[in-house]
């Protein structure tokens, strides 16, 4: 049996890969302590009518935490829940994307839930029976199903028990690359940011890339984002994709901001790691251009880019904590103390449970020569440090440097 | 307190990135079933005098197989141990590199371990007090001890517990990646590939650049092989890393494969993801190309790179199953029929067990127009699947198919 029906039609790998992945997933370790890397649930789906499984990834620090993610829905979830995953945790630790709860969506079945109804006379790419895909694929067509599932079942069931922001990106390849888009230009509320990793937008003769215009003509008032890439797959997968790809950059649709990526290495198994890392450092790019702006700009640019930002995604990001110290740092190295310390005390406004921040300003302080105030900012540091039980060393050395310069100088005052 | 102390010195970034994903590791999931991604282990070094943990990930399907693995050796194991896993899962799951056991090792004292004994008048960049990493970094010089515990204590122990190759790749981010150089430079028979992320080539003034020339005269027989990359890190990190690979570019050391990637769009903390998905596909470069010649060329074509890559490496890998049945059907479809029967009968003499390569084997001969023989390979197929309890409808249907065909035939031959 060919496995892989075609280069194009990679149905089978996936289910390949996912009868590995779930097989790993499940057994225990046989010896050692384990590392998790997330949890398997179910909920009964009145809609789809049968159980369906899930996979959830919280962030690093979630149970710690009161925040509240954006959460990022992973078609084909056994294959590339791991991978996916990581990229997540690398990102987010970076700061390029927000931290995020990501939701695997193994399949039951695969062409049933993400292909629109087929018609026409479109025959599989690569197919060489010739007989349409109505008939080489009876159980197809349920798209318009499977994503009530997604937006009336699954995605409510996540937001009713973790702590989600409204954000939601889902991500697919393949057929479901073809579901993504499908999705967005059909029910655009349903997410808001797609990312289509090798559509298959051949399916229907190309009928979305056909109405895409028309499709996108009424977006919701907040700004959707789509990722699309394609890998070098032939002309079948090529032409369709760069049909919309021209067709976006001609029609512009309000409130759409989207990107387009040739990976001229990669075959249509090979680029969903790729574009899953590409496409959130993209749908995210001003938490990326925070990062250079940090080490270079004051704290008024990164504040003003992250408002921006949270404008457009319609929900509320703040610099982080990491970030302003690295920025503090960065302008006492430039000899911008002034500027410095204006970052250093955004940090305590916000984070004034936090040891470092005071210690961070007591540098600051110490630098500008108001020495009794760094004093004060230092012994904040260590009481704060004491508390948590997390002292650093560098905190007590601190208080100690100050107060031995405040002694020279009262020293300094008192004899001539 | 500057959590991280530059740009360049990224050094206490990982401490911190460490302590949130050990959070997640060790505290299992509130509920739902657990999704594991490895094993903590850890075993007592005689060398550095300490208890020292080490993280385990398995290829999917380890525990059912008898085959043996090559070893990832990752530095700063806590930071990178999600998703550097995840990058060996999807690349081993597109066959572009072949499945590896992944050993993350955490740090205890992460200068000491890493850097090599420090002398002369080095100032880590950044630091703007102009004290000599001697004086700044009190504890540095530790990296020949911690070399010595990889090659003689814990790469020992992974081989004798797991099912390992004789090759070992060593992956290390900023002073992990001087490390790696310093490794393959003083004792290039403890790795076979080398990964140096964004190295801190700047210490002791860049003596390890210095002195390449002379360090890799004398490599061992099997081939080595190097992969660096710099972010846009600044003209201090960025200098003696264009140095290295000038040098490399012009002395040309025998035995030696090696790449430079200058990543423009990265900081010192974001290089690692990328670097270690090129560096990987990189090292195994030939199973990429491997996948388009099962796609556009015949089975001894691939099956010669193969053959050759296994020579390089110094390991045997044969081309896999799921390869060779992919190059069978696009032979087929490429109307080259003998070809691709050479092709599936491989398969059934290397993998005679898989009952999918009898029913492919069925299907060339069925197109060969030899029915007898297709009648058999798709009963051997339905027998193995009855056998193993995973029968695919197909191979029911091609038997009936056959018979019918043959059937026709038949009364053909008997009525005129």
């Amino acid at each position: 049996m060919r496995r892989l029906l075609s280069l194009l039609g990679a149905v089978l790998l996936l289910a390949s890969c996912q009868s590995l992945s779930s097989r790993v997933g499940s057994t225990p370790p046989p010896e050692g302590q384990p590392i998790f890397l997330g949890e398997k649930h179910s909920l009964r789906s009145a809609i789809l009518e049968e159980e369906r499984g899930f996979q959830l990834y919280l962030p690093p620090g979630y149970a710690e935490s009161s925040e509240r993610y954006p959460v990022l829905y992973l078609l084909d979830g056994d294959a590339h829940f791991h991978h996916a995953t990581g990229v997540v945790q690398f990102l987010a630790g970076n700061s390029h994307i927000p931290p995020m709860i990501v939701v695997g969506v193994p399949n039951t079945k695969r062409t049933r839930d993400l292909t629109p109804p087929p018609h026409g006379d479109t025959v599989m790419p690569g197919d060489t029976s010739a007989r349409s895909i109505a008939q080489s694929l009876p159980t197809a067509g349920g798209a318009d199903r499977f994503l009530r599932f997604l937006e009336e079942e699954l995605a409510p069931h996540i937001e009713a028990h973790y702590r989600t922001r409204p954000y939601r990106v889902l991500v697919g390849h393949s057929f479901g690359g073809l579901f993504a888009i499908h999705a967005l230009m059909n029910r655009p509320q349903s997410f808001n940011a797609y990312i289509a990793i090798s559509p298959s937008l051949w399916w229907n003769n190309g009928e979305l890339v056909a109405g895409a215009v028309k499709s996108l003509e009424r977006l919701p008032e907040q700004e959707r984002f789509l990722y699309m890439s394609m890998g070098e797959e032939g002309e079948e997968m090529l032409k369709p994709i760069q049909r919309l790809a021209a067709t976006l950059e001609e029609a512009r649709p309000a409130r759409l901001v989207w990107r387009y990526a040739f990976l001229p290495n990669d075959h249509h198994a090979s680029t969903p790691h790729r574009t899953l890392y590409d496409g959130l450092e993209a749908a995210f790019e001003d938490l990326r251009l925070a990062q250079w702006e940090a080490r270079t700009g004051e704290l008024a640019q990164v504040e003003t880019r992250y408002a921006q930002l949270s404008k457009r995604l319609g929900f509320e990001l703040q610099p982080p904590e990491e970030l302003i110290n690295v920025m503090g740092y960065s302008l006492l190295q430039r000899g911008k103390v002034e500027a410095a310390l204006t970052a250093f005390r955004r940090n305590v406004e916000r984070h004034g449970d936090s040891a470092n921040v005071h210690d961070s300003l007591g540098e600051a302080l110490e630098a500008a020569g108001q020495l009794e105030e760094a004093l004060e900012s230092y012994r904040r540091a260590l009481a704060l440090g004491i508390q948590a039980n997390k002292v650093h060393p560098a905190y007590q050395q601190h208080v100690e440097r100050v107060m031995s310069k405040l002694s020279v100088q009262a020293s300094g005052d008192g004899a001539p």
